[in-house]
């Protein structure tokens, strides 16, 4: 069996793209600095050098790579996402009041809540100082559509929560704006810099969003039959945070009376006891809402790869295609 | 005598360019609408609404104006200007705990401090899509520079607060970032979207710099030697907030070892006790901090008028003159 065959999708991009990342994160230390406030690169490294997948400006890379680009601003635009990522990871932090991120204590933890946002808006600052430079209006258009949309998931996330009317339908919003417009954004991207036709160009946006929802159902998938050690969180976070995500909108939409007033008390009005977490995965069992969105995921996985189906055959190409199996395998 | 003349400068500004700024209005209220998330408009209803002077947008359509521009984009760059101005309210209002903003319960007391992060952010990624609409990557490229010096200016006051160590040269660094990058930056952008040449616009910078300069160190000194009533602050907050304002900063810079050690305990542990306030301002008067504060003031009101001296002779230009001498007026 080749190497290259049991390594993870993304970590045979990351391989065939080495030589690109190895820019991008020359230049994100680069730009991460500040010469007046050394509490900026001290925060931001904290996060950068955690170690992210680096998911995002690897599709960017690939994207591009994948259209025969051959310039040098892939690199300008991989970092520009990141940097989008890094600044709404120090801001989610402090909305969510997290304590920990990629396994160590957050930065809002470890400095404070000011340092967070204010480092979070100069990491915002620096992307879109980045994305200017290579001079693409459709570029900047489309990168500073998506930190809209973005802002407006996490606030819609924020008044959907703990309200029992959240449907399918604005979850979707909420995971398009929060996870798959940033993902969507960056394959868009690598498209657009190579010059790549229309269709391309949306066949590369389609896999990015669809690649993206999928990722976040399975996140929020693992949330309640996640093992904690191996996902990093404890399985019913969401839950005691009262957040409406896919499995339990499809339990409530399922629910008989009985039901709905104990989703009403759980996550409405918040008065939660020992054994509801317990009850709610019951509930979810007994509607099947667990399976039914892992089906979800699934459906979302393959739509990204047929989107990507009229793009000409590439190396990379397999890879994203098989990125997009990776996604979903966690909970298959 | 002329009812004109009676008129505070920037009131002028705002008759004369009522007509745009009606557009700059319409502007705001459109791009701070948001489709699928009502929070965002009502926070930012709430700010806008409060009615503040609408200083920046007003020397973005002045430059723009004095330079002969006749088309439609310096209205999307004043809006740029004031969201990204909006932008940091919200989040200083996070990072300050603040309770009051323009005389009105803050967002995140009357909200939350997530709504204050997330519209915040919203309302950056918004100012981004105006300023990409002009189409000028030189606009573009000042206002994400000013957009970066400004939240490197707040890190830094961050880590500069409560430090004796910090001097003049910092606090200018710290104001210039704070309040004086987006003055330069709104009076620049109305230069260059005019297509006004070099010199103009480097006067136009200047001006705003100089400007903005002027109107912080005024605000840090009415922290000591203003009437509550007049300026909507309690005088001394920064002083229990320990934040080191220049009238503090030349005080320590003259201080006795006795003096110092008031000024250690005071600002630097934060231990204050009652009459310690009247103490600090002793030492001002004992120092004469507050009058050559006062003298700083206006020299940068003074190097702001210069800096115009060269621009043809024009109503705007009178009233931009007659502007740095009010901001300095209230010291005076």
């Amino acid at each position: 069996m080749n190497i290259e065959t049991i390594m993870k999708p993304h970590d045979r991009l990351a391989a065939y793209l080495a030589e690109d990342m190895e820019r991008v994160g020359t230049l994100i230390r680069e730009r991460m600095a500040s010469e007046h406030a050394p509490r900026i690169p001290e925060v931001t490294a904290h996060l950068v050098e955690a170690g992210g997948k680096r998911l995002r400006p690897l599709l960017t890379l690939a994207a591009a790579r994948m259209c025969g680009y051959d310039g040098p601003y892939h690199v300008h635009l991989a970092a520009t996402v990141e940097f989008i990522h890094t600044a709404t990871l120090l801001h989610d932090d402090v909305v969510d009041e997290s304590q920990q991120r990629r396994g160590r204590p957050t930065a809002n933890l470890l400095w404070d809540n000011q340092s967070s946002v204010l480092v979070g808006d100069y990491l915002f600052a620096r992307s879109f100082q980045l994305m200017t430079e290579p001079g693409s209006m459709r570029v900047m258009r489309i990168l500073s559509n998506a930190a809209a949309t973005i802002a407006e998931g996490e606030v819609l996330q924020l008044t959907a929560a703990q309200n029992l009317a959240t449907d399918e339908s604005v979850y979707l919003q909420v995971i398009r704006g929060k996870t798959a417009a940033l993902f969507s954004a960056a394959t868009e991207v690598g498209g657009v810099i190579a010059d790549a036709d229309d269709a391309q160009v949306q066949a590369l946006f389609d896999y990015g969003d669809a690649l993206g929802i999928a990722f976040q159902i399975v996140d929020d998938l693992l949330d309640y039959q996640g093992e904690t050690g191996t996902t990093g969180k404890n399985v019913g976070d969401d839950f005691r945070e009262r957040k409406l995500t896919l499995p339990v909108i499809k339990a409530v939409a399922k629910a008989d009376a009985e039901e709905r007033t104990f989703w009403v008390r759980t996550i409405e009005k918040g008065r939660q006891e020992d054994g509801d977490l317990d009850h709610a995965l019951g509930l979810m069992r007994k509607h099947g809402t667990l399976s039914a969105t892992q089906a979800d995921a699934l459906s979302w996985a393959a739509k990204a790869k047929i989107a990507i189906d009229l793009l000409p055959q590439h190396d990379v190409k397999d890879m994203l295609l098989d990125l997009a199996d990776y996604v979903v395998s966690r909970i298959s």
